[in-house]
C-alpha cells in the first residue's frame, strides 16, 4: 500500500535512469583513471623484500602498515558508522542518512585516492598508495560528509554524488595549497577538514533555500529509538576521535602526544555541553541534540594543534570553551541563522563543525607561534615543524601567520567552491523532493510499512509529532 | 500474557532439557579436549623471553601479536557484530538473529581451535595457539555463519549446535586439502570460507525446504527500525573486510596489499548495488535488502586474490561485477530458487556469498596463473606463492590450475556435506518451529511485551505487515 | 504537550543551576590541577628523539603507543559504548543510560588521570602521562560504570558525579594498597575493577533503598528494541574483553596470553548461560537478560589470572562456571536480594560483577600460588609476578596469600567507601525522582514524543506493559 500523500508530487524524483547512469558512468572512470595511473607503493608492492634491504630495515614491522593501520580502521568507522549513524537521528530519514553517507563516501574515497595522489603522491606517473592514502582519502570525505549535515534530507542522491565530485577536487586544491605551498600543519584537519568541509556545506544550503520548509517541519524531529541509533554514531566519533587526529602525523612520539591532547580535549567538551544544555533549557533539561553534537567539538578544536605541544590542560581549556560555544550555537545561533540568513542547517554542523574548526585553526597558529626550542627540544623543533629544506629558516611566529593564512584561504574555497555547486545542484533536473517531502525516505526508498506508522496514519494524521 | 496462536502449535519446540544437555555436554567435552590437547604457542607462553633470544628477536614489538591482534579484533567484531546485526533486518527475529549467532559462534570457535590446531599446528601431541589461530577459528565460524543465514528463522538452537559441529569439522578438512596438499592461496577465503559456507548452508535449507513457509510471509519482512539494526551489521563487515582479507596474509608488503585491494573492491561494489538497485525497481527506488547484502560481494570476491598483485583498478572491476552480480541476483535469482529449486534462502546468502565466492575462486585462479617474476620480484614472486621446498618448481600457470581445483573440491565438500547435515537436521526430534511460526522469536525466547505489538494485535489483527 | 502524571512530582528535580554549577566547577578544577600537574611522558614528549637515543631505541616503533594503542580503544570503546548501550534495555531510560554514562565517564577519567598519577606516574612534581596512563584511567573509571548498574534509573546525574568522584578516588587507594603494598597482580582488574567497583555500587544502592520501587516497575522492564540495543552494549565488551585483560601487561608472551586465556573463558561462557537460562525457565525459553549479561562473566573472572599461565583448559573452566554461577545469580539471587536484604539492583551487577569478580580474585590466587619454575621458564617466572628488587625472595605460595588479602581488602574498600558515598548520596539536595518517576528519561532530559507512545497513553493509560 503507498501513502497516497506522495503520489501527487509536484517534483519528479524519479531516480530509476539517472542514479543508475550517473553510478555507473562515474565507476567506469574509477576503472580507467586505477588503470592508468594507481598502483601500490613501495611497502605494499611485492618488490618489498627489495625495498628494505635498500632502506635498510630489519624487521616486517617497520612497514607503514603496522604504524597506521589500526588508526585508519578507527578514521574508517568514524566516516561510515560515525557520520552515517549521527546522522539517523530524523525519524523517518534513516535509511537516507546511513545509506547515502554510504555511497556518497564510498566513491569518494576512490576519487579522494586519484585527487590527493595526483597532488602529493605523483612519482614517474604513476600514483603510488598505501596506507597513509587510505587514511587521507577517508579524511577528505569526512569533509563531504560534513557537509552532508547541512543539506540532510533535502537532495537527491545524484544532488549529493556531484557535490562529492567537486568538493573532493577542491578539498585537494585546498590542501594542496595549504600544506605544500604555505607549509602548515594541519594534521587533523581543523583548516582543511572542518572549516573547509563546514563552510562549504552552509553556502550550499544557503543556495538551495528552500522556503518553505516547514511544510515538512513534522518530520524535522527524532523518535526515541532514532535518537539511540544516533548515539552510537556520536560515540564512536567521540572514542574514535583521537585516532582521527593523530592517524597521519609523524610516527613516535607526535602520534602518541596527538592522541592524549585529543582525548583530553574531548573530555572537557562534554562536561561544558552538559552544563550549557541543561542551564539553556527552561526546566534544565538535558537535550540529546546537544549530547549528539556538542560533545564533539572537543576533537574538531584541537586538529590542528593536537600533534604540537599543546599539552594536556591547554587541550582541556580548548574543550572547555568548545562545549560551550556548540551548545550555545544550536540555542541561538541556528535558529538566527535559519530565520535571518536563510540558512537551514539541519545537523547544526555550523556548530559542530564550523566555529570548532576556526577555534582550531586559530589555537593552532598561537600554538605553533608560541613554539620554542627549549619546549620541543632542537631535534624535536625541527620534527614538529618540518623546518627543513627550504623552510628551515622560518621561524614559529612566521609558521603561526602562515598558519593564521590557512583558515583564511580555506574560508575563500569554501565560499566560493560552495557557490559554483549550489548553483549548479539548483538545476532543476537532479530530482531533489518538494518541500512537503523532504526529511522523507520513502522518496528514494523503498520503506517498510510499520505497524507504527500505520497506527500513526489512522489516528493522527494532521498532527505534528515532535517540537 | 502469552499470545494465543502459539498454544496450539503442532510441533514441540520445548528447550528445557534438550537445549542445555547439548551446551553443557559439549563444552565439558571442549574441556577435556583443551585439557588434553591445547597449550599456548611460543608467543604466548611464558618461556617466550628464551624464545627471543633463539630465534635472535631483539625487542618485543616481533612478538606475532602485534602484527596481527589489530586485525584479529576486527574479524572478531565481524564475526558477532557483523554477521549478528546483519541478520537483525526480520521484524520479530532479531533475538534470534543476534543471539543464536552468538551461541553458535562462541561454540563454533572452540571447536575450530581444536580442529585447525590438530592438522595445523599440532606440535608434539600438543596443538600450540597464538593469536593466528584465533582468527583461524573466527573465519571457519564465519563459514558457519553465512550458512546460518540460508535457514536463518526455521531451525531451533539445537539445529544450529549441530550443524555447527559438522560444519566446522567439514571446513577444516576442506581447508586442509586446499591449503596443505593442493598448496593453494586463499587468505581471505573466497573459497574455503564463502563458496563452501554458502553451498553448504543453501544445500542444508533445500533438504529442509518447508512447502507451507508462507504461512510466516507476514514476519518474513522488517520494519523501520529492524533495517537500520541491519545497517550496523553491513557497516562494521563493509569497513573491517580489508582487515578479514589481510589477516592472515603474510607479514609485510602482503597484509598491507590486501587491505588495499580489499578496500578498492568494496568500494567499487557500492556504487554498482546502488545503480542496480535503482534500475531494477519499478520506481526507482533503493532496497534496503540490496544495500545492506551486495554491498559486501565485493569483500568476498577478492578473498583469494587481494594478497596478490591484484592492482588496485584490478579490485575496482571486480567489485564492479559483484555488485551487479549480486544485486541481479537478489531480484531475478532467490525468487526462482525458492520456487523452482525449492531453496528458501532467507539472507540471500547464495548471491552475498556463493556467487561472488565463486567469482573469488576463480579471480584468484586466473591472478595467480598471470603472476610473473617481474611484477612480484624475484623474492616477492616465491614468497606470495610460496613456491619453496617441494613446491619449488611450480609455475604460475600450475598454481592456477591448482586454485581452480580448489574450488571444486569445496562445492563438492560443502553438496556432500551439507546433504548429510540436512539429513541429519530433518530428524524430528530437534524441536524446530512448525512453518506458520517461523521469524518469530517468541517460540525460544521470552520477548517483552512492546506497547506497539499490542496495538499491533488490537488493530490489525489479519493483515499482513510487509510486502 | 508534557505528560500529566509528571506535573506533580513530590520531589524537586529541576537541574538548571545545579548540575551546571557541578559540571563547571569541576571542570574549572580539572583545568588547574592538569595545569599545575599533567605533562606529556617521554614517550609523547617532543624530547622523544633524545630519549630514543637515551634508551638505545632504534625505531619509532617501540614506542609504547604501538604497543598498546589498539588495546587502549578497544578499552575506550567497552567503557562508553560497551557499559553504555548495556544498559539501554530499559524501556524508557535509554538516554539515561547512554547518556549519564557518557557524563560519568568522561568525567572520571580527568579524575583518574590525576589521582592515579599522583600515585603511580609522579616524577619531580609532575604526573608523565601516556597510553597506558589513559589505559588505566578507563579501568577505573569502568568501576564507576559498574555501580551506575546496580543504581540505574534512581539517581540524579549530580549524584552520579559525586559518585564518580568520590568512587574514583577510593579507587585509586585500593590498587595504590594492592598494587605497589601488597604488590598483587591484577591486570584485568577481578579485584580492583570488578569486586571494588560491584560491592561499592551495591553498598551505595543498599542505603538508597527506595522502599517504593514497584511503583515505576511497569518502567523496569525492556521492549523489543530496547533489548537489541542491549546486545550492542553486550557483544562489544565480549569481542573487545580480551583487549581488555591484556591491555597493560607487559609487552610480548603476557599481552599475547591474557588475550588467549580471556577469549577462552569467555568462549565457555556463553554456553553455561544459555545452557541454565533455558533450564531455569519454566517453557524453556531463553532470557535476553541473560544472554546480554551472563556471558560476560567469563572476562570478570579471568582478569587477575588471564596473564598467568592459567592455560586455555584452566580459562574454559573458569567460563564454564562463571556462566553458571551468573545466571543462577540472575534467577535466584537478585529477588532474594532485593526481598531481603533491600539491595535493589537495576542491571544485576551482583551476577556480572561482583561474584565473578570474587571468582576472579581466587582463581588469581590459586593461580599464583601454583606457578613454578617449570612451568614459566627461569627468566618468565621472575617477569611474569616481577620478583625483583625487594620481592626477589617472594615465593608463589606467599604471592597467592598476598593476592587473596587484595579479595578482603577490596571489599572492605568497596563496604566502607560505598557507605560513605550513599550516606552522602542520601541528602534531600541532588535531586533525585520520586520513586514513581525511576527509569524514566522525561525527568532529567527532552524526550521527543513518539507516535507509538502517544497510542500507548491513549489506549493502554493503566496497564503495566512488561513482565
Amino acid at each position: 500500500m503507498e501513502r497516497p500523500r506522495h503520489q501527487g508530487m509536484a517534483k519528479n524524483t524519479y531516480m530509476r535512469w539517472r542514479l543508475p547512469l550517473v553510478c555507473l558512468l562515474w565507476e567506469v572512470a574509477m576503472i580507467i583513471l586505477f588503470g592508468v595511473f594507481v598502483r601500490f607503493g613501495p611497502e605494499a608492492d611485492a618488490h618489498w623484500e627489495e625495498e628494505k634491504q635498500e632502506m635498510n630495515l630489519t624487521s616486517d614491522i617497520e612497514n607503514d602498515f603496522y604504524f597506521r593501520y589500526p588508526s585508519f580502521q578507527d578514521v574508517h568507522v568514524m566516516i561510515f558508522v560515525g557520520f552515517g549513524f549521527l546522522m539517523t537521528f530524523l525519524k523517518r530519514y534513516g535509511f537516507g542518512a546511513v545509506g547515502f553517507n554510504f555511497l556518497l563516501a564510498a566513491f569518494g574515497i576512490q576519487w579522494a585516492l586519484l585527487m590527493q595522489g595526483w597532488f602529493h603522491s605523483f612519482k614517474s606517473g604513476k600514483i603510488l598508495i598505501g596506507v597513509e592514502n587510505l587514511i587521507n582519502a577517508d579524511f577528505c570525505v569526512g569533509s563531504v560528509c560534513i557537509a552532508f549535515g547541512a543539506i540532510l534530507g533535502k537532495t537527491s542522491p545524484i544532488q549529493l554524488l556531484i557535490m562529492t565530485l567537486f568538493q573532493v577536487t577542491l578539498f585537494a586544491v585546498n590542501e594542496y595549497i595549504l600544506l605544500n605551498l604555505l607549509h602548515i600543519k594541519d594534521a587533523g584537519g581543523s583548516m582543511t577538514i572542518h572549516t573547509f568541509g563546514a563552510y562549504f556545506g552552509l553556502t550550499v544550503t544557503r543556495i538551495l533555500y528552500r522556503p518553505n520548509l516547514e511544510q515538512s517541519k513534522d518530520k524535522q524531529g527524532s523518535v526515541y529509538h532514532s535518537d539511540l541509533f544516533a548515539m552510537i554514531g556520536t560515540l564512536y566519533l567521540w572514542m574514535y576521535w583521537p585516532s582521527f587526529n593523530s592517524a597521519i602525523s609523524e610516527h613516535g612520539d607526535a602520534q602518541h602526544r596527538a592522541a592524549i591532547n585529543t582525548y583530553c580535549s574531548l573530555a572537557a567538551c562534554v562536561l561544558t555541553t552538559v552544563a550549557f544544555s541543561s542551564m539553556l533549557q527552561k526546566k534544565g533539561k538535558l537535550d540529546m541534540v546537544h549530547i549528539q553534537n556538542a560533545t564533539l567539538a572537543g576533537g574538531v578544536a584541537v586538529g590542528t594543534s593536537a600533534e604540537m605541544m599543546l599539552t594536556p590542560y591547554g587541550s582541556l581549556i580548548v574543550g572547555f570553551i568548545c562545549g560551550i560555544v556548540s551548545t550555545v550555537g544550536y540555542v541561538y545561533l541556528t535558529p538566527f541563522l535559519e530565520s535571518r540568513l536563510h540558512i537551514q542547517d539541519t545537523c547544526g554542523i555550523h556548530n559542530l563543525h564550523a566555529m570548532p574548526g576556526l577555534i582550531g585553526g586559530i589555537v593552532g597558529a598561537i600554538t605553533a607561534a608560541a613554539a620554542t626550542e627549549d619546549v620541543y627540544g632542537k631535534e624535536g623543533f625541527i620534527k614538529a615543524f618540518d623546518f627543513t629544506g627550504t623552510y628551515q629558516t622560518r621561524t614559529p611566529s612566521v609558521q603561526g601567520g602562515f598558519q593564521a593564512a590557512g583558515i583564511v584561504v580555506s574560508l575563500l574555497m569554501a565560499f566560493a567552491g560552495g557557490a559554483l555547486v549550489g548553483a549548479i545542484l539548483k538545476l532543476p533536473f537532479w530530482g531533489d523532493a518538494a518541500a512537503e517531502n523532504c526529511f522523507e525516505d520513502d522518496i528514494y526508498w523503498e520503506v517498510p510499512e510499520d505497524e507504527e506508522s500505520d497506527v500513526y496514519h489512522m489516528h493522527n494524521p494532521d498532527k505534528p509529532a515532535s517540537p
